[in-house]
């Protein structure tokens, strides 16, 4: 959908839509002429004279501005997803519930092909365009309740976002794979416990549960230390297996 | 490399190799004629009558017994990796030193291909080793010290885990497309602020310097608490972008 | 200074200085004739009929309320001070820059004396101002820059929250008594290591240099958690011992 | 009851207890002559011409090697519980369960006195013991369950490691003064959880619960970064007070 990022000497981002009208912004105006020209890594120049980086945007670039609902899956988190189960171009996973797609969206960067499904009918109409807006074109977008069932057969990976991720166990028991992942993130310990305790008996082993902490730090001449604001916390990662 | 594995009970894991020959374990042992009719999911039993589940071999079972040497980056800081720069499947990558390859191997996983350089011939012989028992076909490894060049053109992402990362940075500026990711992974602060003071100058932005911390829960019954016993350090992430 | 506490059920504390005039305060007023007969843990009524919790002001009361600098040391880095130290009714203690005397009062509350050096005048008149304010009658304040020496002898303990702690060093090494600990507090890692460097051929030990984080939950219910903000990082500590 | 330590070049204590006898180390022998004569700060030579450097026991010396059971309160922890009460040689405590005596002689060293409850003789035993290794004079060391009562009166500080805490609430109510803070201590979330659900009707407002981590930095010339093994977790401190 974007077609160039325009980057400040600042480091501020500017995504150009449509290279055939001239683009407006802080700086002045980059003609369309000089836009369609423009390549990766080479300057253009406002009416102002100001000079102006061309970027290709990339997935992360879009991603990080995809339209978020209140409470997303935190970057950090969404790392430890992917590092724990090794997910790459041939997994197929499913999600729940969707969102504003910040986790499926980035497992579709990676995956194969991607199912989420949200209840709320709103969320859904978000997760469409930011499929959109992303061209994502491995994602299936289901407003359905994940508790009453999983279509999908032969999944790798299944990620839950949900208040009662205990009432979807047997629905992903069929769906996925033996040695499927089972992952779910919940904000509170008695989301956690309830959901390990509901494992017993089925074929899931509950690998581990962990917190992902991210210390952000300020480098500049003797100026070296953490910040002092940090996300205390998002959500505890339980990871399950079927075995 | 591996055709099997025989998951007993208690989650131990056995990895076959020869489907042709008989398999020995502490439960007894399978028939090759047995292990040549298994099905991911399906149990096989021991002559000694121990039922174990066969599974396929994922990605994450292979990585989780490459060999390794001493120091091998994190699967926290590798996933950490991944989310900063959202790489996938159309990504080309350099790493270097290798090592004996937790990093390189792992984002092989994800990208189109990456090429990785290590300077010790030991460490070059065991990146070997490991790629043929993961059967990765899209690395390449040179045995070169990446202080003096980078082959390598049109590069999406750069890791470097190394000792002076600063002596790499103009050949990384070479190697990048514009708008790619050079991320240095140091143990030590001075390793951090001397990378980020070589930066000015550059075409590169500092994005951020983080840690990422791992926090373990026991989750049983009324047993609901962190581990005792944490990683309390491996090392700091500086993420650039070339501009 | 203040004579009793009056606490509301939301939990709001009123400080009341003068029992001899009706306190106001949101709920109304309590008459000078009710604040005379006040006990603690007995009710008083206001003229609009709230009940107020009469409450003996304590030390940990008052100290919540004096008046700060920007940048004070946190209480969890005085507690860890206390817990490494032993510091007790007979100890003997320095301090500086005394700032607003956030760590100074907290010592004073238990050691025999201490004295505090501020170099700043506006810092010198607030910590005055704050040592009537607790009604503190051990410590002594010297308008005074520490670098330039330390009056007291045969002193157990030296905190130091300086930009340049090592340039007192050598006095704190004719104060202290053997055995005598020196810490010093400082938000930046260049500013742990020149210190830290600067003991070597001195009668000091560097025992160890640690941060202290602390991480608040919320329990409520079913919403067990931590708090999602965090104090991400205040100050390292660097505790050493005259052998 | 130690009347010295003799300090060695590589800082190893030997405690020494009879200054009427010879003190026999790894360094050989210090004549009772010496040690008659020896002044803290002051070398003495063994028989082999080492030298030892002359300190005299401060309480954190003593603390340090009083008996242990297996899970004693961490020193981080006993910051904080004084960090956030305040506590002087004004204040009046009440401990339970004693253990081995970590917390209660912490606190001795601070407050006025305090009574230890603790319902085990094997640990009332080793409580005596590590009374009288320390001197401690104002800890009264009870043998008895605090489930069943208190008999303290007008206490200023309750602690609580205790498998059930909620079980001593109404006891804690009688003994506490009107403000007095009530902290309970435990590793697992259910039991804080519970304690905190027990507070419901009672004068206790529940002030905070939290956790304290400590990290610990390895400081030596450019090897500068946090220590690779932490401690991940001891326990919740539960803070209550009457109101």
């Amino acid at each position: 959908m974007f077609k160039l990022i325009l980057l400040s000497k600042e480091g501020k981002k500017f995504f150009v839509k449509d290279i055939n009208a001239d683009y407006h912004c802080q700086f002045g105006f980059v003609t369309a002429a000089d836009l369609k020209k423009a390549k990766p890594g080479v300057e253009v120049k406002t009416n102002k004279g100001e000079s102006l980086v061309v970027l290709k945007p990339t997935f992360i670039d879009l991603y990080q501005k995809i339209k978020r609902g209140p409470q997303i899956i935190a970057a950090k988190d969404i790392g430890s997803i992917i590092a724990e189960t090794g997910i790459n171009k041939t997994s197929i996973a499913v999600d729940a519930g969707g969102g504003s797609g910040a986790l499926c969206f980035f497992l579709a960067n990676i995956c194969k092909k991607i199912t989420t499904y949200e209840i709320r009918e709103d969320f859904t109409k978000l997760l469409e365009e930011n499929k959109k807006f992303l061209s994502a074109k491995n994602i299936t977008i289901k407003n359905k309740n994940i508790y009453e069932g999983i279509d999908e057969k032969n999944v790798d990976l299944i990620t839950l976002d949900l208040p009662e991720p205990w009432l979807a166990l047997k629905h992903a028991e069929k769906a996925l794979v033996p040695g499927g992942f089972l992952i779910s993130y919940s904000p509170s310990i008695p989301q956690v416990s309830d959901f390990v305790a509901a494992l017993k008996g089925t074929p899931f082993i509950h690998l581990k549960t962990k917190e992902v902490l991210e210390r952000k730090w300020e480098i500049e001449e003797r100026k070296i230390r953490p910040f002092t604001q940090m996300l205390g916390h998002t959500g505890f990662l339980t990871i399950c297996r079927k075995m």
